[in-house]
């Protein structure tokens, strides 16, 4: 049992080098053998997983007196993804891990052009794919809650759907009352060249605790992060020149994604007791230091003393931290997802979450994608993509076929919300650790709150275990009506 | 038989990729997991190579009547690789390979410090692997025989060694003839930043014919090119600021090597038809581009028109080529093997050659490497190393276990300088071309002397083949003293 756990561990780990490096290196003529390359490891992983012996080997491991209770609970959970895995030929596996490759390459060569059309017929295949895994593995209520599992277990989609909707409906009337103003309301006044939001980008990640002797920042059209060894984690960024901050938030975002996985139990490295419980808690993490601790005023102050030692030369930086605040809280309606605030950013995903169900449940054709979009984005955002590199092709999720991710980023702000009120409560002077650079604390809390558990707890009783509330969405209402009030009279 | 060679072919690619990746890439404390995974891949492709099953199956399919001759020469050598492949457990061949992933590790944190007791004991650990894997497979003569053969198949080093130095003894006479000049006898006069160097070298190596949609340039430590999959060739360089043109010339050499790849059958990528002949052929490749072609009067014409129209901001370039070539051909005797002159190159090699026969064959222990190291430095060419850094650790060859290694750089080229004498006569134009930037010709000529035959051929089978001429250094000694000639009346 524990020889084909590491076999299985190493397969996974090099499936992800194989995704990390096509997503940041390989060249255009690459795509094919690499997508060929992914399916037979994953497909390894998966024989490995589902072999009848293996099974039974750990059913018997988990009988035998001598386990301890880790062990057991490790055990069980293995046994649960391997019952699972078994649903689904390995053949399956492999063809729809080849596929997803493919289609992130065809993605990737579509999305400048804005040619849905080029990549349409591939997104066709990989939500026929989603819709045949479904009915292997077998599921309650819609056939959406089979795809869902792999990203937020135990959810259903008939329960978070409501709480997107009702979520949108609450933030709608928050965001009408917002006073009119255009995208440059607080400008930054201030621009850094590509190598200075680079130096400064990684400067702020090792600041808030990523090790970068177990991991590494890169570049890649869109960016993301991902385990490559248990002590190999890849974070990467795309740098604009438009925006001398924007790299540095999406490295916040991917850094939350990098800590978690850096506090979990290595010793348990790719089993569950050394995994992650859920998407929407890694997006708790990564939204948490994204938003709750980079938006904030007391980040924004530190983070104008570190760009006044680090770029002494620089024009234009504010003398206090009040307009860098504002300006990373500009609540506006706009197109782009990863570049959205704290508020709109919700609207996006109840938008995604719709358009995926309807898409699994077949009430929505592929073709039918980008006019559906538009009328989402018209209703809940008013907005209109002037093509479709900012409208369906912004995000490759689905066309590297991650159908059922999206709902998780909500979740992800909800439960960060929760975590950021339970955390003011135990350590008081937070806010001022933050202002003087001292994230210690914070990673420390989350390390022991969220990160030691794995997958011991189900999400939603990690959510209990971590916050001591219900799930709920009162905690980030409130956590943004806050914000609202603070915009509204600071100046 | 096919699916298990594909198979094959994809574990190989991905085992590259993991030791590209550990070389650019990998963060500092990802290298034990990294010496696992590449262990356990090195394992997996190797259970299959040697697999019985495989293995009667290619008897079998040798004998079909329907195979074609192509298929069962292909197959053939197959069966020559599974047959000697086999003969190693496969435990051994992954521990082995795990060693050589570490040794590299220990290698690139050793080598700033020049801190070789930090690395003796895993280098003595390879060389008893690399004995231990020579009795596995059997050998006659010199145990170093069965290792060179993994590098240069079929050569014996009784034949080997007179070769290089009797080389060394031809070359010593020419060497001390040359009038005594120091380090900057021929300076260059202009500089460039690491951003330009970086645009020359991808610049010019893209000229000669490197396809950058099947392959990427990037940097690292020491130099490389692996091949990632049938459209995925990486090159690798290291820029200097103190050098202009040494990266490009690095760019150069690893190109040559990517052209070969590049060149190479895809439909039989990762088997016998599909893949290099030996390292001695390989190197000839590299060494002709980065040499014959980078190191010649026109060549540095065409080189300097480029920079004038590259960077036309750049003071200092010279108004004729002479200056330049005058530059890239200082024939001095050195410490380092990647930054020597043609001629010199070839001592670096002959004692390194010298020094990995004895500790193979037991004559020198890991502990006296220095000072014999020093010795051979003295009296081959008179230099002594300031610290172990640009001595004994310069290479990383030893410390990742390519053992036997060594001579195939000199048989680079010896055959490099038959191929230019057979192209000359073939291609009378062939200066002009190359001033001209016009290298398709070039490259057309060696893909079909070289390239395209795969192992179909022996490597001295291929000399004949391919120049038409029985291998000798005459060759070399003639190219090397027309060069010197010239060197000496032109000023």
């Amino acid at each position: 049992v524990e020889t084909t756990l590491r076999e299985i561990g190493l397969l996974e780990d090099v499936g992800s080098l194989l995704s990390w490096d096509q997503e940041v290196n390989l060249p255009a003529h690459g795509t094919e053998a690499r997508a060929a390359q992914i399916a037979f490891i994953t497909a390894e992983a998966h024989r490995r997983l589902t072999d009848p012996r293996f099974i039974s080997l750990v059913r018997e491991l988990l009988d035998a007196k001598d386990s301890s209770e880790e062990q057991r609970v490790n055990l069980a959970l293995v046994l649960e993804d391997a019952d699972r895995a078994a649903k689904l030929p390995t053949d399956f596996v492999s063809a729809q891990a080849e596929l997803q490759s493919k289609g992130y390459a065809a993605w990737e060569e579509a999305k400048p052009r804005g040619d849905f059309a080029a990549v349409a017929p591939i997104l066709a295949e990989l939500i026929a794919m989603a819709r045949r895994e479904a009915e292997y593995v077998g599921f309650s209520g819609s056939q959406y809650n089979a795809l869902l599992h792999s990203y937020e277990p135990y959810a259903r989609i008939e329960d978070v759907l409501p709480v997107l909707l009702d979520l949108a409906s609450s933030l709608a009337p928050r965001i009408a009352a917002l006073p009119v103003q255009g995208a440059d309301a607080a400008p930054l006044g201030f621009q850094l060249t590509v190598d200075q939001q680079r130096i400064l980008c990684r400067k702020v990640i090792e600041r808030i605790g990523f090790d970068f002797e177990s991991g590494m920042l890169s570049e890649s059209a869109h960016p993301f992060a991902e385990t490559c060894g248990p002590h190999d984690q890849r974070l990467t960024v795309t740098f604009r020149e438009s925006d001398p901050l924007d790299a540095l938030y999406s490295g916040l975002h991917e850094a939350g994604h990098g800590l978690y996985e850096q506090g979990l139990r290595r010793d348990f490295h790719r089993q569950p007791l050394g995994t992650s419980v859920s998407l929407g808690w890694h997006e708790s993490q990564s939204r948490f230091w994204e938003n709750i601790v980079g938006r904030s005023e007391p980040f924004c102050a530190f983070l104008l003393q570190e760009m006044r030692t680090l770029f002494p030369g620089v024009d234009g930086l504010p003398l206090d931290a009040g307009p860098l605040w504002r300006n990373r809280n500009c609540i506006t309606p706009g197109l782009i997802r990863i570049q959205a605030d704290e508020v709109t950013y919700n609207l996006h995903i109840a938008i995604r979450t719709l358009i995926e169900v309807e898409l699994v449940e077949g009430t929505l054709a592929v073709s039918d994608l980008p006019s559906r979009w538009e009328d989402l984005y018209q209703r809940y955002l008013g907005v209109a993509p002037r093509g479709h590199h900012e409208g369906v092709l912004q995000d490759p999720h689905w066309y590297c076929g991650l159908i059922g991710y999206f709902p998780t980023y909500t979740l992800g702000n909800l439960y960060s919300a929760m975590l950021w009120d339970k955390l003011k409560v135990e350590h008081t002077g937070v806010e001022g650790d933050i202002e003087s650079g001292d994230f210690l604390p914070i990673l420390s809390w989350l390390r022991n709150s969220v990160h030691a558990h794995g997958r011991r707890h189900r999400p939603l009783e990690l959510c209990k275990v971590a916050t001591g509330a219900d799930f709920s969405s009162t905690a980030f209402l409130n956590y943004i009506d806050q914000k609202l009030g603070r915009l509204g009279t600071v100046s």
